[in-house]
């Protein structure tokens, strides 16, 4: 018995030496380790039921890359130029004319909601079938600008690791982001082991129909939930109904999803990602259009929530770093 | 290897027999355990991917007792009639009406909408908090008028095996209620082991506000999702993102949540509980108030869908029966 209870000390304390490889042995790895530790050591003070391991990740720019431009809003730019001649009221649709003129910085002031909107009216009418083909169609042939690789490859290595350990340690992995839902989806679990109906995001009013005696979903054009800033905790009581332990993000609209998680009792990791790392990936904060970090930042300070440096935390970015 | 082989097959085969030991054995349990039996053989035509092997139960009538009235109408009452001094408004509300005349005929002609609608106002400005905590009150004191038992015991025994013998064949299982998620939750993981991110639900407006530094989320007064007959489809396609190979329903309110799963293709499972037991619980279909049966009843006989009577084919309804 002592020698079974040996050999299982060893073979955990050697899966514990393997978590994260690409992490830095710094302060954010040592955080998350702890946090890990003290929330699965059964009969401890911070001990939590497997049941209620709840993890919820923001997606652009903490699980993939965000820049020059959120990858949906490039995927909708051709959505919406495609749709175009369909619509000569866009003319004058102030984020119609920042999409197609890629003006970050207009873009950013408009916010989430009216380039939606547009996206809405692009694909309205749309059977889902047919618009999870244009997803994937995209997906499969666009290249990101700076590497010159599908979207796809642009996932952070030391995020899908921390997916996995967290997985390891009996806890359940949401993703919670301000995109669509029907943007991730298809290659979600792939990327990130996480299946589609853990993927909380805004929501395209849809519509049952039956058509020639099948039953058909079409897509309106309204938007029935917008999962941004304040609207990811409440994502979260829709969709979970828990209150997660740990949460993941890297700017201002994970600000109230961060609050959120943290205000819960017992032990919380709550960890933003920085991006300053201007070589292997890009570096932005405060003064970004996109992904902006600044009310978020100033809370994690004051509260002592986990920052993360790319540049000094993370060993590689991608997968494919050597 | 082929005497483990022999002891495997030998412990599946026990298994095979224990499923489902208050079925007795006829065309509903056979259909059920065939239907299992084809998508989880590997190398068969008709295997299906565990990702994919997604089960959804309605909830009242299909899982638990809904007469003489859905349980939470019952609740509802209570809430409607603590919050009525403040709202003398609703003296002229047909629903109001209705609902503390405890009105089958009339509840049943508005339907669940203006119903909820009334609900929600009755608990708009309760934190999710507050209101958790009033529907467990009521759940842990009230009774069945028939059977002078709290409502968690009215759930359906051969429901709980099918639920479980599912699971144990690696399917995911989902409820999909016309009722509210909030109503469900706090006991759908004990009775069902279902937890609350897997109990689709209509859902109420909730609004994220920080109050004294402390985030809280607060509801308002409308509806922004009915889960209920055409909203089904749309809920699953919400909340999962994929389309279920089993469906469980009871009444009209799932005709097209099991249009939808019967139209995929490959192997599916639609299955309506239907109930012809007076003695042991109630008998009511097309002509009832609540949990109208006639639609679906023909579409069910039409399309070859299992039908299972309550009487025949359940050795026991719920677990205190002898």
């Amino acid at each position: 018995m002592r020698a079974l209870l040996a050999i299982l000390l060893l073979v955990s304390t050697s899966a514990w030496s393997q978590a994260l490889p690409s992490w830095n042995d710094g302060t954010a790895r040592q955080n998350i380790v702890e946090f890990v530790e003290a929330v699965t050591t059964e009969g401890g003070k911070d001990f939590v039921a497997p049941a209620d391991r709840i993890a919820v990740f923001d997606n652009d720019g903490t699980l993939w890359s965000e820049q020059p431009l959120y990858f949906q809003f490039l995927f909708m730019l051709e959505q919406v130029k495609a749709a175009a001649p369909k619509h000569p009221e866009w003319k004058d649709n102030a984020a119609f004319k920042a999409l197609v003129a890629k003006d970050r910085k207009a873009l950013a002031k408009l916010g989430m909601k009216p380039v939606l909107e547009l996206l809405g009216v692009a694909n309205s009418g749309m059977t889902v079938g047919e618009y999870d083909r244009t997803i994937r169609d995209w997906l499969a042939t666009a290249r990101h600008p700076k590497f010159d690789r599908p979207y796809t490859d642009l996932t952070f290595q030391p995020m899908r690791e921390l997916l996995d350990y967290l997985r390891e340690n009996g806890f359940k992995t949401f993703i919670v982001s301000g995109g669509s839902v029907e943007f991730m989806r298809p290659w979600a679990e792939k990327a990130y082991g996480i299946p589609p109906e853990q993927v909380i995001g805004s929501q395209q009013e849809v519509k049952f129909e039956m058509k020639a005696g099948k039953p058909v979903l079409r897509r309106g054009p309204k938007f029935a939930f917008i999962d941004d800033g304040p609207g990811k905790p409440v994502g979260i009581y829709r969709h979970i109904g828990k209150r997660p332990i740990a949460a993941f993000g890297n700017s201002d609209g994970d600000l109230q999803m961060l609050q959120f998680t943290a205000a819960g009792e017992g032990p919380r990791l709550a960890l933003l990602v920085h991006h300053d790392d201007a070589e292997r990936e890009f570096a932005y904060d405060r003064a970004s259009h996109i992904g902006k970090l600044d009310k978020a930042w100033d809370e994690a300070v004051a509260k002592g929530w986990t920052v993360v440096s790319m540049k000094s935390d993370w060993k590689k970015i991608y997968a494919f770093d050597q």
